[in-house]
């Protein structure tokens, strides 16, 4: 359940220095998150003696699905989608009512007629990669700060409307690659009726909950299913993969296919270092002073527990992601090797190169002052907020209606023609909004505003006026009707003059303080991102003359794939090894939470066989947005589906080290298994296996 | 309320070359924590025109008090003491019942028989200073790792013992200077029978709450009193300090007496390295969580706000002290500038030297590894649990048992004969125990034990066995019966024994760990701290001899004078000016907490002078333990108590920057205006003015 909420930056390289005596530039074993269009297939060959042809490509890139933050594959001719438990089971959530919690009892269908439309959800199947790199380099050429960031997005915008026009079954994305060394226009097969089929209960997700995540062995069945509806029917997928019936076997080559979020391979050292000192320790101190609050208001009582599940988990897991991260990047090895690499690309430039470029490294540097001082003012007036839902909804319908009388070119790109769909299908859909834990997010916020800030900020003073950030969250979160979808609709029909007109405290409240916000993004803009991508892609280049296409592009939440063998690792004189199976399960239970065993569990106990392969570890480069990837075998087949990584993994944010990074996965033979004897779901299994 | 809960590492030496161009070793003006046997007056004289001879530094030394964990000063001949609010909270919450509620409504005394006694609160008045660096060296000489550790210990147990004997109303205490560059004897006078006199309420006390916690301009009336009593008498106390009745003026000399508690200014770099990057970062991961949780049990009920008030100040202040720490050591000028000081140190060494003692810098980075390795298990055997008060009892209870049936020179030292009488009252005093909060508190610390160190690791296992951090914490704070003193008395006075009969779960448990903490305490002292002492010792010689007696010691909260002047300060453009007046409070207020006016405050306001100075800025070298320190000027009088310091004063735990570091006083004048016209306490004003 651990790689789900870690989609936050942006950028692929490999510290190769760090780990072995490979050139720079080159990626290692194993290594690497590789476009579809630019995978290594020689060296996979090379390595493991297998061919991975064009045909295998298509194949398995037809049937790899994006989901909201996570990944998937069709797996039946029926539309039928693996991906993780953790990744529907805020799906799980909004579909539970007084009467019925699927989060804790799990939610099995007897028939297709019980399946039930997830609020929200979207899966993506990748139709077409076009590069448009000259396209947006001649847009954004001679611009500086704002301008540059500007342009870039009304090209964006404008390439994708050509690309997909109005149909709202594709969607288009201009991707920048390598830090902006690259643009893609990826084209995407869009489905926004996709209805939950399985999910098993939590303790049988989740077993070992939070001390486990991010560890192994682990034995849990982090999986669920999925199906694309169309016009009412479930969707024909001939295109599926197929279900694999046996487990792999120790050093098999396994492919991961699937759409890791982000990772910071490509950044400088001075970029680095703002992470490490700045965004990183703020952001955990508050991460962490938000889960005490949640842990505290589940303890409460029985209901509260249930309603925090889900934002509890995923509020552990992102914390345990960036501990990790952290931990990488006060690693001084990292650094000296980032740096060493820096003054090798530096020292490797023509004459004709550093007139052109300059030293981008030295404006990144300078960048940084700006950056650290924007921050905390940035963050707290612009995305902090819309960590209550219901504000969220509040600043897209002021935005959108203000946004909507412009010319599509002319306004913010999240509100772009090509873009509206979804922000309209987000705002729309019914979400299970729960009052209490809205006011607790809202006053958080409103209170580390006050306490980063200060009292006498202009800022602070802006955001509560003479309110506390108790009472203020009180009147908005109680005053406000948005939690209606009607409510929200009529809005969001009405335009600007419904906006302008209604009494509605959180449209109010997001009206007030958006110039000012919008005014810090614009500032953010011209002094942070602007002169960041310039000066990145200007380190991108520098890079491709030294390195040609031998690399790979820091990871941005679009289609990957990643190579590796299924095996075990040693760390100080430690050895993992590479399979749990189900005996492990039964014997690593104490009848205490986390390690309680779900009442089916417990029951199929003499039915289950105990030697089925449960969890594995292999060697594949994954990152957050990789949950529930289709691990294959050479074959094609689906031999499990990804749901976590090691603990080592989680420095692969900054590099991958093959000897420790390591992707674990729930096996098919367990899922198939527990279908069969711990959920009773024949259908199922025979959709999965024909049999 | 910012001061308290710092009392951390232990070290004092100016980071010069940081802040001007003066020359390494030599404090700068205004800078440094004396001791009253090197004191600079003559710098002092210089500076300010003032002299300060032997009978004011005397006088001065015979009214300042020691309390547990705070300063304060004698201010009235019959033992009534000047300290601040948030130092005898604590008092006031334990003095509460159901139906009183001391903390939020204050503690007014309207005679002297309505005075309680604090539970637990010891009062300590220097008598005098005596160098036995000698006789610890002889004791150490040519041992290693623990046997350093054990003989240094077992020396300082002997010299107390010879000090002070057994008389009760005497401490002795040896100190280190200069990390073990000298060892002197601290020879008090103590009183064990101390009473509250005066508290104000919380919201007149602490206005403005966190969010204006170590920033300027305040407003707050963080003040109180103690009286010293003994046979059921107030202590005479010729020897007090006169209350100021006029504020200082803007560029006078002010002089603050008390103990800041530590400061780490000697650290070397790579000490440094390790709290920045795994002690400080963890510490404050924990902090914010449990800060979390504090915050939200209070929201639960207005019961739980008031139980947990106390607690959440501490913790919230001790927050920010260590968010500013983090601030300054991440802050490159500071680590180059110390780095560039070991340069100029080692340089500067003969040969002689380097052979007698090595590169210790060497040494102390070397020792690092085992400090981070052992650091995680360390804290979570040992003393992380004592945050539970129960627990702490019952670990007391088990070691002084055990540790009684031993010779005194053989104990731990903490249970040394001169040490037991501090011990058992600590014990054996009444407490104010509250189960909830002592629940949270145990689950909190098991539950990152398993997170910190994963479920596998053999102490996890120790400590939780097959239960849950939930379940077990529980079990034990619900099954103890060591919440009721006479339980406590009985088992101390039963001895091991009684201890081994009991079937007091938490006893029991406490029985259960204590090999393994031992032990780990063990190790402990033979990878870390033994081998820190000698090595520091060698760097705090070689300082001697390019320094000489120049400088002074880190903070070791024992008692210290610190000069400067009364002054605000300018940082980016922007001017805080010295004084806050009584009017600036009414202002300020907004009706909403932590910004609401006390209802005494608000009854007030016709009566109480607006432009009386209520609280000042001044350029005094302080950090926490100072808290309740008096403010005296030249004429030896208290103008006021020091209750915080400006946000620039946190990185005042490695350098010192005159230009920004201010310390925080509330005024003499207030505290009297706020008596006669707030709380009409004619008695105490007559006290303390005689009028």
């Amino acid at each position: 359940m651990s790689l789900k909420s870690v989609l936050t930056y942006g950028a692929a390289f490999a510290l190769a220095a760090v780990m072995a005596p490979a050139a720079p530039g080159t990626a290692l074993a194993d290594e690497g998150m590789w476009t579809f269009d630019n995978f290594p297939s020689a060296k996979v060959k090379e390595t493991y003696g297998v061919t991975l042809d064009k045909a295998w490509m298509d194949k398995v890139q037809a049937a790899a699905v994006r989901l909201s933050g996570c990944s998937a594959s069709v797996v039946s001719p029926d539309g039928l989608v693996l991906t993780n438990a953790h990744c529907v089971i805020a799906c799980a959530q909004d579909l539970s009512t007084p009467q019925t919690d699927y989060v804790s009892d799990g939610f099995v269908t007897k028939a297709r007629t019980e399946e039930k439309t997830c609020p929200g959800q979207t899966a993506e199947i990748l139709l077409s990669i076009t590069d448009v790199t000259k396209d947006i380099n001649a847009a954004t050429k001679g611009l500086t700060g704002g301008d540059f960031v500007k342009a870039q997005n009304v090209k964006s915008a404008e390439l994708e409307k050509a690309g997909c026009g109005d149909d709202k079954t594709i969607r288009c994305q201009v991707i920048s690659f390598y830090q902006g060394g690259e643009y893609k226009l990826y084209k995407y097969r869009r489905y926004t009726d996709v209805r939950l089929v399985f999910y098993p209960e939590y303790k049988a997700a989740f077993f070992g909950g939070d001390p486990d995540n991010f560890n192994f062995p682990r034995y849990n069945l982090d999986s669920g299913f999925l199906r694309l509806y169309e016009n009412g029917q479930p969707v024909k997928t001939p295109q599926h993969l197929k279900f694999a019936t046996t487990a792999p076997k120790e050093n098999e080559l396994v492919l991961v296919a699937g759409n890791p979020g982000s990772t910071s391979r490509l950044l400088t050292v001075s970029q680095l270092e703002t992470l490490r000192d700045v965004t990183i320790p703020t952001q955990q101190l508050m991460r962490s002073e938000l889960r005490g609050r949640l842990i505290q208001f589940g303890a409460e009582s029985e209901a509260n527990k249930k309603i925090t599940v889900d934002t509890l988990t995923s509020l552990e897991n992102g914390f345990k992601v960036f501990y990790g991260q952290q931990l990488a990047l006060q690693d001084p090895k990292v650094m000296e090797a980032k740096r060493a690499e820096e003054v090798a690309l530096k020292a490797g430039m023509s004459a004709e190169d550093k007139a052109l470029y300059g030293d981008p490294w030295a404006d990144l540097s300078a960048v940084q002052v700006a950056a650290k001082d924007l921050y905390l003012p940035y963050y707290f007036l612009d995305s902090s907020l819309n960590s209550s839902s219901l504000f969220s909804y509040a600043r897209t319908l002021v935005r959108a209606a203000r946004e909507r009388a412009k010319p599509s070119a002319e306004r913010l790109p999240e509100f772009a023609d090509t873009r509206l769909p979804l922000v309209e299908k987000r705002l729309l859909d019914k979400a299970n909004i729960i009052p209490a834990h809205e006011r607790i997010f809202l006053e958080f916020r409103l209170l580390k505003a006050r306490e980063y800030l200060t009292t006498d900020n202009a800022i602070t003073q802006l955001m509560l006026g003479k309110e506390s950030p108790e009472g203020l969250s009180k009147r908005l979160i109680e005053g406000t009707k948005l939690g209606d979808p009607a409510v929200r609709k009529a809005l969001w029909e009405g335009g600007l003059a419904a906006i302008q007109a209604s009494d509605d405290p959180m449209i109010q409240y997001a009206l007030k303080i958006d110039d000012q916000a919008l005014a810090l993004r614009k500032e953010y803009e011209a002094r942070v991102s602007g002169p960041t991508r310039i000066a990145a892609e200007k380190v991108a280049k520098i890079r491709f003359k030294a390195y040609g296409n031998s690399t790979y592009p820091d990871a941005t939440f679009s289609l990957r794939l990643s190579y590796g063998k299924v095996t075990g690792w040693t760390y100080r004189g430690q050895t993992v090894p590479a399979f749990t199976q189900f005996a492990g399960l039964y014997d690593r239970a104490t009848g205490n939470d986390p390690y309680e065993l779900s009442p089916k569990f417990a029951a199929a106990k003499g039915k289950i066989d105990p030697k089925i392969v449960y969890n594995f570890s292999s060697t594949n480069d994954i990152i957050g947005g990789n949950s529930g990837s289709p691990v294959i075998n050479a074959k094609a087949e689906v031999v499990g589906a990804a749901f976590d990584g090691n603990i080592h993994s989680l420095g692969g944010a900054y590099y991958y080290d093959g000897t420790i990074n390591r992707t674990v996965t729930v096996a098919s033979t367990a899922i198939l298994e527990a279908l069969d004897k711990v959920y009773d779901q024949k259908a199922l299994v025979k959709e999965l296996t024909g049999k």
